[in-house]
């Protein structure tokens, strides 16, 4: 019934989406606040449309919260669905092959800014809810709590949630905003690393100098800056912040031996990054690399000319945007706290150097035990016919973290993206497929998740 | 008499100096091509005006040389006066506090683009050569040769020397384009630096990418160009490319004793630069570290997400533009050369690396025995009441040594700019007392320049 509604709306579907990706709701941007507006305005409509009692933008100090709510009976379990309809900045703009804001649909691929991350994925979830109301079966109440600040680090995420606990109150949360790691081989996140962004200003001489009358006498900020920053790995590959690793939670042989079990081909992803060579912790394979390792990455460095042709100048100062992913037990406070005197302590004498910290999220992992995590199990073993692979995701989503220490609630992170989806990159795309399949995926899980609930009630 | 000129016409002289500094003639900028024709016509006029035989626009492959003379008899000595009418891109715009192609007068100093480098240094030529004219004082035939490539490298220039050899004979060449120690320490530049300008670019993956997702998995080209760049120099601020001070030429402690004997407080260096300390090459004072030492600088960087706010992205390039100041008898092709081989051997297999000669300019010592040098020296004597210090700039003028190749000629780099005056930096400055005092020495050089001329033949 399910995959008959699907097979005679997905046209629909795919449509509603595009019109949705058409908004370019970048958080980042203080330019595109009516557009944050409009994005949400189109969210909540369409959860109204599809069929819940209540649905509104609830104020924050920064973008509006869309919540919705569809009250089933006092005696289905409640599942709150969290997603975000905000997206990452275009740029680089002139490496689309297509207009971010201009979706198309290509080799069964829908190409825009946010069609996977998040706008994609959340509309499987309106799209699962609406065949659950029409179909007629409805073993769940359902909330959604779409947000519009995830891509600028949730900000004012923390206050909401307290704010409106009661509201807020539900059996588990669910969550489509991962990948898994192919059709194939369906999987479930079950940890997430966490994030700490800082900014970092090296500051020299009062002006621009001329780099012939000064080169060689005074510090240049652009090189300290430089030395700063390869001095902060080893020739291992490990992070050099004094207390960096003090606190990361270590896995045992027999997790790490099954975490390596997800299939993985060196030749295929080197390949599909177009790269020679991999590089990273010494020590620790790939997927451990992006699973339950922390990092540090310089995610943009500008200073001194960058225009067209030479200019013979000596900067007079340097910056670089530099972020940690974290693993459990580290958290955002201490180790920007931790950056910060070291990046401090490492300056030489002869520059000044400013550290602010941008944003962060706690690093999670989800159990594999829940109600809901058996749900999703037989969910997408019912829908691909394969038994999802638990793995552990680089990126981040705090609130996870949040949700456990706030509510109490676990979440299950049922992503249906890949990891060539080229999210927070150009020409990011989500396969017509994979939306299908969520949508399908996620009708199921409401099913499973209302007999996993009633079974155990009835223990 | 040469007096009273100036101080008659020196409201005119300033008032027809800021009209043409008004004309944006950036060469690095292809946008101002049209500034630079009318940039170079307003010379060509000007030198017409002041009584030159000939004036007129030659073309070159680039932005085309103002070329002017005024043949006064055979028996007279010939200098060819060398300059540049073009300027410095310049960004950052936003630390002028008043527009650079809107000249003001303020506290005795015209505040421009151009304003001493070098439009106000040629100009001072131009009025030094209408005194001469009109006072009827013409102990010299006069050549002018006005560049509009000089601060993209002069990238034609060679070429036109070779190709108009005969038209450009002369007994001296006379360039100001370099500073002095103070009015009350005038000096004259003798030794001069090279440039050799490279631009380096550092690519990993394919796209930008999730830092969350690859973050320590694959090679940050953003963190390998800073380890790269770090790399360049050793814990005692020397540069490490092989073989780059194979050829530098050593001075004897006789001759560093003489160099070293400038006024220099450090204290007032310091505070001018707004810095706590110096740093540079140990073993050497900061006047050897910018007069008879090579050095590397980052002259720009950039790479990854620049904007506001916090993009966690895994930028696919970095780039870099890094220039070193070379010293005799380092040459820009070797050196060129040298940094290529040196940087593509020590970037990891993890990543690839493009590296671009952008432009040079071969170091260069002027002879203090010359006839040409003694007239400059007897007329800073005159008009300033001292005897002028050799000095060694940190800066390039390449055509200082393209004239000795080509024509075979010595230069002598009369300048009346201040190391304070910010060329190449936001708020560039000339003081009017400087762009005076200038004139009235010209002047002085051509009437000494002849005697001195007659005593040598007379010999």
């Amino acid at each position: 019934m399910i995959k008959e509604y699907i097979q005679t709306h997905k046209a629909r579907f795919v449509a509603e989406l595009i019109e949705w990706l058409r908004i370019p709701s970048i958080s980042a941007d203080s330019q595109h606040k009516k557009d944050m507006r409009r994005a949400a305005m189109f969210a909540k409509e369409k959860l109204q449309a599809a069929g819940c009692d209540k649905a509104e933008l609830m104020e924050t100090p920064g973008h509006p919260v869309v919540y919705a709510e569809k009250f089933v009976s006092p005696n289905a379990p409640t599942i709150l669905v969290y997603g975000h309809y905000d997206v990452q900045p275009p740029d680089p703009i002139d490496l689309w092959l297509s207009p971010p804001f201009e979706p198309i649909v290509k080799d069964n691929k829908i190409f825009a800014r946010g069609a996977c991350d998040d706008k994609g994925q959340v509309f499987m979830h309106i799209k699962a809810f609406e065949a659950m109301m029409r179909l007629g079966q409805r073993p769940c109440n359902i909330k959604f709590m779409i947000e519009g600040e995830e891509e600028i680090g949730s900000a004012h995420l923390g206050e909401f949630v307290k704010k409106y606990k009661s509201q807020l109150e539900a059996d588990a949360i669910l969550i489509s905003d991962t990948s898994m790691i192919s059709l194939e081989t369906p999987s479930i996140t079950v940890g997430l690393r966490g994030l700490c962004y800082m900014e970092a200003e090296v500051i020299g001489p009062n002006r621009d100098l001329h780099s012939g009358v000064y080169g060689g006498a005074v510090a240049n900020p652009a090189n300290v800056l430089a030395s700063m920053i390869a001095s902060l790995h080893d020739e291992k590959g490990r992070v050099t912040i004094p207390g960096f690793y003090d606190k990361v939670m270590t896995l045992s042989d027999a997790e790490r031996k099954e975490l390596n079990k997800a299939p993985f081909s060196m030749t295929d992803y080197k390949r599909e990054l177009g790269v020679h060579e991999v590089k990273g912790e010494e020590g620790f394979t790939t997927l451990e690399r992006v699973g339950i390792r922390p990092t540090l990455d310089v995610n943009g460095i500008w200073g001194g000319y960058v225009g067209e042709g030479a200019k013979t100048v000596l900067p007079s100062k340097a910056s670089a945007k530099i972020s940690m992913r974290l693993v459990p037990n580290q958290t955002t406070d201490e180790i920007a706290e931790l950056f910060t005197k070291h990046f401090k302590s490492i300056a030489p004498p002869s520059v000044k150097v400013k550290v602010t910290a941008l944003h962060g999220g706690e690093p999670a992992v989800t159990p594999t035990d829940s109600a809901a995590y058996r749900a999703a199990e037989k969910a997408i073993t019912e829908v691909f016919g394969k038994k999802p692979i638990p793995t552990r995701d680089g990126g981040s989503i705090p609130i996870v973290a949040l949700f456990k220490k706030e509510l109490g609630l676990d979440t299950v992170l049922l992503g249906f993206g890949l990891d060539t989806d080229a999210i927070h990159s150009p020409n990011e795309h989500f396969g017509t497929k994979n939306f299908l399949l969520g949508v399908e995926t996620i009708f199921a899980f409401y099913q499973a998740f209302g007999t996993e609930m009633k079974t155990m009630k009835g223990n």
